[in-house]
């Protein structure tokens, strides 16, 4: 079958490999239909994820048909459609029984990671009664291929850790895909107001296009006394730093009200500043989260109802044979404003 | 009246003041019948805290007799015997609206900093209908010293902030009186182990008869390891810090499990560095707070019932006359082992 | 001044009346410039309400003036435009300080009950403080007479106590003014589906206009069949009783999910049967509430950001004048279309 | 092996059956070294339970030794040494990704009841990986079968779901042995009071013995005022319900104070009357539940830590041959005082 496949550091090509066979009872093999490319996939071919080594097929995230499945398998069967999780849980240990299944300690971000992932024909699913999900009736595939990991991220460690709620005042750090993402879903939540915050106009204007009430470009440096005016001086209630970097983590500080909360999303490479001399006495709540799709099943009934349409995101189509050129269009995502691309195999 | 009075970095001294006035229809003056020494006093006297000026009366804590109360004061009259809490309250403010009592903005921690204080014969307690406490039929009032600030703070920015559930591992980096309030408060909620931090080995031992059921002196830089070793390499699920410098909070970092809490208590002076770089996808949540005292109520009800005796933390008496010797005692602590002092006026 | 008198079951006037005097430090006059009829009102004619005396001026909602202020009230002054809120709380006693300000030991559902109320043209109102609300600059008036009693209602009793979520099925069985205040707030948390069920079609065809994704004419009585088919045979996550008879409660207990909730908003004159045969395993949650209007200002900030309209109840207009024509329109709603009837002083 | 087998209403005999095996790849088999009997056992010899339908091996508690396991299993092997819960939980389904495993679709309380049980000398478990427990080193196996059913049920049913908080004061009305497991349970959070009701005095004293603050013999039909004067007239924070008829129920509905809860744990028969007209104004929460066994990992921290000696519940021991002794003491509990028995196979 044909993968992509991450060489070390900078170097990345499609290969032919062997199509991928059940290795414990709890495995099922999914022939991908749909997969696309995260942020993620692009710090790994940096370098910058030293658990990934060279010669894994990338890609977490996908929709396809169930292949073949192992002996203690019994949710799923061949023919089956389904959502690939990026999260790989067990079920049993103790971190997903109490739902935080990125810490599984047999499953967690695995695929595409320390295992080969969905970019491409076939992947190999461990934990498969509770890592994928069946695809409802009628349901678009592409959408849901914004389900196995961009959604839950925004919503679970943005909104849901934000503690969003009627009537709240929200601050988005980042515009990205991510940003975006946590955009959409805050308003699950029907805040009053969700500022966007980035240094690029063009996503600004996909942000008022999503659901902002107000965007800031935050190159002038002025955002914080911009917030501020905004808000009576009070601050925001939640602040989601979708970067990952010490700058915009910073500025989270600075953004966020007495009783308010700072949910990082962003995935950093570096410490920050906590300024506790000042935010010691200003009860607020700064919380960290992998992603545990936990939420999945709201969100495909979020999707059914129609109250969200995951294909917003999407930007470009791409077929598996020209996934390269998917990586270089995400890669170059200022200049060709892509959001998200999906790669059809 | 005698009164401690703040006279600029590193000076007071005992005065002769005015008995204080009604200044608003809120306020009511109270003959204080005990008062109490807080670690923030110190840092006032080290010149500290820039809203608090040269000539202020010191204290935020104790309990007294009601002896006047202005015209829109309902819940009390003269002859009542109360608590003062350290935290005034309007009651009618968003924040206090929320029970954010900390951040009223015509209240919050102003008694002994912005106005003055507790540690004379009389003082004046703004918006005293929703800033005292009726002290209840049989009480000890040396006892409810203990709630005017240290046990609510100890509870609310540690325990409760910290979500300390049953069968929990939590650790408190810090036993002087603040972090032993959190150890006495924490056994609410029936914790598998509570591990004290500490350099002091005096402490220490005070904290085992306190209910700790480990103490580890951190004085060899192993504390991590040992912490690890306890835990099955797992780390805490809550980790309290009740000292105030950056060393401590750091240390919570690398002590806390995936899926815990730090809360912080101390106040600090200066930054101190997040490890986002390990922590982004720890999905662990951080908390600061400055004490609501909304748990008031509450703990009043505990020690009524029996099931906390904040008495323990009282080592030391005092006339008001003497009330310099009360300061040299409590400010060497190390020397005296003083935890708590009562001055009697 | 002009006011709507309670005369004894079945009977009501307009009296001529003096204006109210400042009869507490807590206390403010307030000049009514719209007011409107509850169903408890109707109630209250009937003869239901025992704590209602003849002699009583009726009314509970309403927006106008602060025209005095006694001695104790801070927030407002002469001139200050506010929303009256149907609860009074003193925000001092236990209850209110908890939240729960229906259960104020010296306040509660008081207006037009145990003291007169807003269908006048003054009103007394006690605890001003904390039982007004400064009407925001560019708000309308009229749209904030829902906010005294109806919408927080429906969303405190139905959809908070409900525990809406995303992707959630709810079912609001009774579609009239309460229903709806239910139905319109519920959409705060971005339900799946909203199932509401009445026996009159007209107010069923209001529901769709105002969100639900289904109606159901219960008239059939075969509400409960007809439910199951639409969600699996499973029910539905939350049902919220607005009718207030034993029947419509005992079909939210055939309604409600394993695991989901009956929220009463219902006012009941007799029992129901509670099928604990069938329930005691369901893991079900029931709930009951007075409102506490605890949500005010988050309503306020929701109607503000445009994402809730409440003028969207209004269905008539009438001058203090005409109110008797007011309570005729209202009082036969299924004839008229009545939600909620403006009347202007 | 040896086996105690429901023979229809009122019959139940000793008989020799095969040793079950692996029917499912999920399956272990189980070789049980202790198991007990359950109230619930005692309704099924009634008939009050159509599930269980004659032929059937009794008993859903105990610990025992795993000795095979199917190929799907992947948390035990033999040898190991465990604790069975009393509910099944396939860990995949919709109910058990909750967390409501009492729900589980293909599991809930199946173990003698809808399959074969553990009152034998092995026992065939379903979902083997979700629904067993490893025994800690160390631990005392007899104390651990109070954590199949008995003292989750008291926890869950009663303690989380009476959302019990430190200070509060506590109703539980029924002393038998599911009521004393609430009892002991509840302390995990230290209400101030805990007040026993019941007809029977010896459970009552063995209710002080377990901490129980005060104690009511109800039959003299004067527990509402007794528990009203004890409270200020205002009632009980939480009431439990620990028996399962009409008249308990509507007793906890006369002694939940405003903005109380009622957790029901009986098992009812008939339905009971919900005093809406009293209650709808009072902002009470009633809750329902079936064991979701889902705090067994909690509980088991809680024992190992030594905050909970669950060995209190036992005052009987019995060899299997002789469990229809065991059956015909615990029947007789007035007589025998018997709490829990254990058997030992």
């Amino acid at each position: 079958m044909k993968a992509l496949v991450y060489q070390g550091p900078g170097k990345k090509a499609v290969e032919n490999r062997p199509i991928p066979k059940i290795a414990a009872a709890t495995d099922a093999i999914v022939k991908i239909s749909k997969t696309t490319i995260c942020g993620t996939d692009l710090h790994i071919l940096k370098g910058d994820v030293p658990t990934c080594v060279p010669g894994r097929i990338l890609g977490h995230e996908g929709v396809g048909v169930v292949i073949e499945t192992g002996a203690g398998v019994t949710t799923f069967e061949p023919g089956d459609r389904v959502l690939i999780s990026c999260i790989s849980a067990c079920g049993r240990c103790e971190y997903c029984r109490r739902g935080m299944y990125s810490h599984c300690t047999t499953g967690g971000w695995i695929l595409g990671n320390a295992i080969d992932g969905t970019q491409a024909e076939y992947v190999r699913i461990p934990h498969a009664d509770t890592s994928l999900y069946r695809i409802p009736e009628g349901a678009e595939e592409e959408a849901l291929v914004m389900l196995s990991d961009i959604l839950p991220t925004g919503f679970e460690c943005g909104v849901l850790n934000g503690r969003v709620k009627p009537g709240d005042i929200v601050a988005i750090v980042g515009s990205g895909p991510i940003g975006l993402a946590a955009l959409l879903t805050a308003q699950f939540y029907s805040p009053a107001r969700v500022i966007m915050i980035d240094l690029d106009d063009n996503r600004l204007e996909v942000s008022r296009r999503f659901g902002a009430t107000d965007t800031i470009n935050s190159r002038d440096g002025k955002t914080v006394e911009r917030v501020m005016a905004m808000t009576g001086g009070r601050g925001v209630d939640t602040a989601i730093e979708a970067v990952g970097v010490p700058a915009t983590f910073v500025m989270c500080e600075d953004l966020v009200a007495p009783g308010g909360t700072i949910a990082n999303i962003g995935v950093h490479g570096v410490k920050a500043d906590l300024h506790l001399e000042k935010l010691w006495s200003q009860n607020i709540t700064i919380t960290t989260r992998l992603v545990d799709t936990e939420t999945t099943p709201m969100l495909l009934k979020v999707v059914r109802s129609g109250k969200l349409d995951p294909k917003r995101l999407i930007t470009h189509h791409f077929s598996m044979a020209n996934i390269l050129d998917a990586y270089d269009t995400f890669g170059r995502a200022a200049d060709t404003g892509a959001l998200k691309v999906i790669i059809e195999a």
